[in-house]
């Protein structure tokens, strides 16, 4: 729940003073160089710009009275992890939403729903998720009028925890003028009591209350933002690389920082060719807020997904005889997109999940590479189904697989479903990219999944679930080290962006972007890595985020 | 013309060094201070952070070392001129057309053209203005032939000097895809030459080419932006509100700050409500890049211009019975949008020029007043034509009026056909508005009229032309002193921006924005006044601009 008080210190909190000499001594230090070499230190000596001054080896001096010191207590230090692909604006408004999921009676929910309307008085529809009446007891659909006895000034709509219905007071009913004589679109349906609508809406028909709902205001996206960032900061997240900004989105960046609110490196990509030249304008911005914000290149969507069917692939479902999904562009709007990007020196981000999809983004990139000299960096986003041999095309063009581990134990069993057996070798296939010479950086797709990268990490290791399953890993050959899921969330996110030169290591020069771990997670088994949370996250050499005790 | 060279010496110059301690002595120096009580200094000395540390008087003590000291010699110091209403990317387009009012054969322009060509090699389409046939003593219109003969591997499309006709050349036309089946718009005409288009397009039919024209390019708002902003400091304008700022704008301005080439300060108010959404957020923004760019309201407009009988007027036009204008916003349009924007804290600035139209922002003011508390400091634009019994209202209901003196001599002809003899005791009144106490912020409407200050500031004194016309002046009593109009062109429009608390004085805590005249503007005469230009523009402590010698 968005709490006034909370949003007012997410503010204050990330308004860093001034800079001074920091000392981070006794630590467990571990960072990749800037090839991909281990490196361990016992102290992180950080200058005034906030930038790592020196790595201290345990018999190196210590300087005698630096203006700062932390005593890690034998801890690990490791860099910021960082987000090679999420969505930063998606994951605040879920943050907003009233979650209804932990609810156990309709009771409950009312005092829950009364209570999130009491803590937020400026928002002007309620929107939430997670009921369940089966949970509840309840023996029918809840009703509008149940509703209205939580909050009856302004609407409240509210999904069902399958996603299949929502939940509608009267006040919403009226805003979207939905009546007894409204129509039920196609592939829906309105419950009906008493000859009226009851407030229920299924499938296709909830379409008729959500499209009432009004667009955010900008003050939500910049307390979307705001929870955003603390929810990032505290996951252990010091940079993300903005999966398809808009220019609302973009705004909301620019006021934080404007503001000194930024405390989390944004690496944007426009959401297609418009937002990209408006928010970019000739070509990529320079790094903004003390390389808080740069706009760097474009999202392009060349597919869909998976679980609705719409990646495109080369063979047909495995689950839906015929059906293999479509390009979302043509060959040559594909093409004329990227190359109106990449002539204005932007880079060329790909959503392809399907292996059609994947194949047609390397030809495209293919055909193009010629005409383009220079280093495009080129990304395929998901790469989630390759055809096997597609692979070692994505090493030959430079392409760097961007992927996002925590889909594989997701996405299992849905995977084992729509592709079958022989496709699954090419998919989430971190190895064989890794064994290619592909550059890999891992991310979590937020609000898709959790940004939480720990589980992502233990999935990258372990190619299991949350409850460990399946035993010995889901195809286990396409596990990766330690090492590698280590350099995925830093080292290789950071190359990912153009963003290698200031971040991803704690190299001396870099900024100095860590977080103080309990444990060692090159040592940790992955159920220990699943489970990490960050005791401190820092951001520039400032501490942003401290654990509570207990 | 707009030579690459010229352009790179733009982005070069502006970019400030570091500052240090200043001091300009030797000075006839003249500012008003926050009162608006003249006070007058022989030295300013400039702090580290370009702002005024004080003000010295002959017998001062002066600072033994200051890292900077430049010898006035005499001449005469001013605070920057702030221009209260402008169109800061309309002046940078306007600069970048290819003008070809000097030319005076075929020859010459054709000349003009190739040579802007090649000059401009980036540019897509070239578009210009100033050609007249007759002064080229051609005895025809000009072909598309003789345009290809100039540029044929472009399109160009040039404006009459009158603005009646537009010349295009073979591309042009391809590119609007008019061929000899082009239907003539109503109200315009396409000259015709053996069965084709012969390249002339009059009235009307000049949209056939016109909605052809692509959209500027990030590019070209960025290079326009140089343009206007060298043009700007060149004329001693250091400050600017500009009226109507869309997002590309917006982003245009930022690019240049974020690149550290943003010199002037620019005060936005954004075009109409969804810019100033989409700038601001959910308020006006801070004051960005020290004190150079903030979005600080919005403009509407409620009607016209006189010119084109747009104007709202409470009775008809003299030269047109029957027609009053319209007002571009119902009643219940205009609150709505005053409401939106001051419930956000936006400042609103309305356009009006008729005495309808002042009338009715006047009343929807009263109407708001007592629903908005705080200092709300309604600005309305031009002012143009006011009843007499409605200039009290201005003073009562703490309105700004933000007038163009320059208008006044441009207009003058026009006014009297259009309002007769006794509605211009209410025209560009400005000594009324000053006796009744109303606050006067003056502007130049750039590019409707030059950016040079100095016409205005002579038109202010005198309500004469530039030929000074007529002798004694247009209804001369509504003449101001020389005082008031430097107030009007420095504290009182940086008080119409809410800017008074760093920028219109240079009184100590004040940005260093000044000039350096030859002579002394409160002793001058207007014809004087009319011809003067810096010596030097100063912002932020910083020279921007010297004049050449010679």
């Amino acid at each position: 729940m968005i709490r006034r008080a909370l949003l007012a210190s997410l503010a204050l909190i990330i308004s860093p003073p001034a800079q001074a000499d920091t000392l981070i001594d006794n630590v467990n230090g571990i960072t990749l160089d800037q090839n991909g070499k281990l490196v361990r230190f016992t102290g992180l000596l950080i200058d005034k710009d906030g930038k790592v001054a020196k790595l201290l080896d345990r018999k190196d001096k210590r300087p005698e009275r630096p203006d700062f010191k932390e005593d890690g207590k034998g801890r690990t230090l490791i860099p910021g992890l960082i987000d090679a692909h999420g969505h930063v604006m998606g994951l605040g408004f879920s943050l907003m939403l009233l979650d209804l999921s932990g609810t156990s009676s309709l009771g409950e929910a009312q005092a829950a729903i009364r209570q999130y309307a009491a803590d937020n008085p400026d928002v002007a529809w309620i929107i939430g998720r997670g009921w369940n009446q089966e949970k509840w007891g309840l023996g029918r659909f809840p009703t509008a009028a149940d509703l209205d006895a939580a909050v009856a000034d302004r609407p409240v709509w509210l999904e069902r925890v399958d996603g299949h219905a929502g939940w509608a007071n009267s006040a919403a009913m009226k805003a979207a003028r939905v009546t007894s004589v409204t129509k039920t679109p196609e592939g829906g349906r309105i419950e009906m009591a008493g000859g009226q609508p009851s407030g229920i809406f299924v499938d296709a028909a909830t379409s008729l209350i959500a499209s009432a709902v009004p667009k955010p205001l900008a003050r939500d996206l910049d307390r979307a933002f705001l929870l955003a960032q603390a929810k990032l900061l505290e996951q252990g997240i010091t940079a993300i690389a903005d999966m398809g900004t808009t220019i609302q989105d973009w705004q909301a960046f620019r006021r934080a920082g404007d503001k000194r609110q930024l405390a989390i490196r944004i690496i944007s990509y426009g959401h297609d060719i418009d937002n990209m030249a408006l928010i970019g304008g000739p070509g990529p911005t320079p790094w903004l807020y003390d390389d808080r914000l740069r706009m760097v290149g474009v999202k392009l969507y060349l597919d869909g997904a998976l679980g609705s069917r719409g990646a495109w692939l080369k063979l047909p479902y495995s689950d839906a005889p015929g059906q293999k999904g479509l390009p979302l562009l043509s060959p040559a709007q594909l093409r004329n997109k990227m190359v109106r990007a990449s002539m204005d020196k932007f880079q060329v981000a790909i959503h392809a999940i399907g292996d059609a999809a994947n194949a047609e983004a390397l030809d495209a990139i293919a055909d193009l590479t010629a005409d383009l000299p220079g280093e495009r960096r080129w990304r395929i986003e998901h790469a989630q189904i390759v055809d096997p041999a597609d692979i070692a095309r994505f090493r030959q063009l430079g392409v760097v697989a961007s992927m996002q581990p925590i889909h594989q134990p997701s996405d299992r069993r849905m995977a084992e479903g729509r592709l079958g057996p022989e496709r699954l070798k090419g998919a989430y296939a971190w190895r064989s990219m890794e064994n290619a010479g592909v550059r890999l950086a891992f991310g979590s797709d937020v609000p898709v999944e959790s940004a939480d990268p720990f589980p992502g990490m233990a999935a990258a290791i372990s190619r299991t679930d949350a409850a460990g399953q399946p035993f010995g890993g889901w195809y286990p050959e396409e596990v990766v080290s330690r090492e590698t899921a280590l350099d995925g969330f830093t080292r290789s996110a950071a190359f990912a962006g153009f963003a290698e030169d200031r971040i991803g290591t704690l190299m001396p020069g870099m900024r100095a972007d860590f977080l103080i771990l309990e444990s060692d997670p090159l040592l940790a088994s992955p159920d220990e890595i699943r489970r990490m949370t960050p005791l401190e996250t820092w951001v520039g050499g400032y501490r942003y985020y401290k654990k509570k005790a207990g």
